[in-house]
């Protein structure tokens, strides 16, 4: 456990008042199965805390970012983020996985591994910081570890208006579609990517983003959006 | 809009920054629908942020309140206390149901006492007031106008003990199951009950709670799990 709060301590800047919750959000129910009779509490109440707190903080995200996107979209990219493959990623970018305490037919059956336990305990993680430093805390975490790569667009593909657009168009037989970035500006780590889609060589639509991938699919959403409006292709 | 701005200011000591949030928290889509050209914003954004901020409040309340449940039982008993019909009646003691724009059709046809309508409402203030003043403000409100109802055990019967209890227990033939106040305590707002629950005539478990109800159901718990542990009746 010291070496968890050295590792929280050193690469997230978090220090718990209460470390019995931290003890409590790295045990799995299979450990505390296990020691019955010590009366050990595993993950999982601090596991429905954390993962109402995620929410939270994943939606206010969504809805600033996203200003114009309706609340069907939103839906759909938290769920791609909050779903429990994403957490388990997360909880083994923070070396989570090393520190859970697991029973031992977990341990021997792979569980360590285990998206499911990796994902909730990541959220258990959430849960126990929430209780020793409020929801503040939480959100400075889930933007250190979570948003930068919510912002590559590596969730993003739920809504993929490039399929859309492609389906949409080859109604009316083959068409040929082009993506083009027509300017790329700013530093290394704040790049900023204008794209321009092209049917049959005609300009369809235009997009920025912050990377070519979240660009391309803001243009065929621009591209989807005006033909929706607008005469047939 | 103004008479709305006075009931939250004298009623809730609530006042907006921004009044617009307030304006979008109560149109309803179907009058966004109707005055399309105004590119008026409804309300359905802003529930998806306030369904989440309402999750979690709810969820840390019932996490302190509830030290020994399990996460099961406490998923259980959110979802019976923000389920569509209690978060319409909330919105209506709220007077919410008078200020909501409705498109004509959705009025003639009784929207503006629908549950879905106004328990959307209620979430979509909930965000409102969520960007407008934050998780705190929140917090405060729903301690307000949820919590005290929620502590009169109206929302418990989802994990309901007694009928558990007899259910267990009728296995065995009839029995006679009846549930004693031992003590009252406390003034008026705050009082305490004390309750035995005696099978046959045995005592077999007791429970304490704010209301009488509250404390049946704890003491029926207490039979419950007691006889979990130990020998059959």
């Amino acid at each position: 456990m010291e070496k968890l709060q050295a590792l929280l301590s050193e690469r997230f800047q978090i220090v718990f008042s209460d470390s019995s919750l931290l003890d409590t959000a790295f045990t799995h129910t299979s450990y505390a199965n296990e020691h019955r009779l010590l009366k050990i509490s595993h993950n999982e109440r601090l596991e429905f805390l954390g993962d109402a707190v995620l929410q939270l903080v994943i939606s206010e995200y969504l809805y600033k970012e996203h200003p114009n996107r309706p609340e069907g979209d939103l839906s759909k990219f938290r769920s791609m983020i909050v779903r429990e493959e994403s957490l388990a990623g997360f909880s083994r970018d923070c070396q989570f996985d090393h520190f859970i305490k697991l029973g031992k037919g977990e341990e021997k059956s792979g569980g360590r591994d285990r998206d499911t336990i990796l994902g909730d305990l990541f959220e258990a993680f959430l849960g126990a910081l929430l209780l020793d430093q409020g929801v503040e805390a939480v959100k400075r975490f889930i933007y250190q570890v979570m948003i930068p790569k919510v912002e590559t667009g590596q969730f993003s593909q739920v809504i993929d208006y490039k399929t859309r657009l492609q389906e949409l168009l080859q109604v009316h037989g083959d068409v040929e579609i082009q993506y083009q970035v027509v300017s790329e500006s700013g530093p290394a780590h704040a790049k900023e990517f204008e794209v321009e889609v092209f049917v049959n060589g005609q300009t369809m639509g235009h997009g920025h983003g912050r990377s070519k991938k979240l660009a391309e699919q803001e243009a065929a959403r621009n591209a989807v959006e005006t033909r929706n409006d607008g005469p047939c292709i």
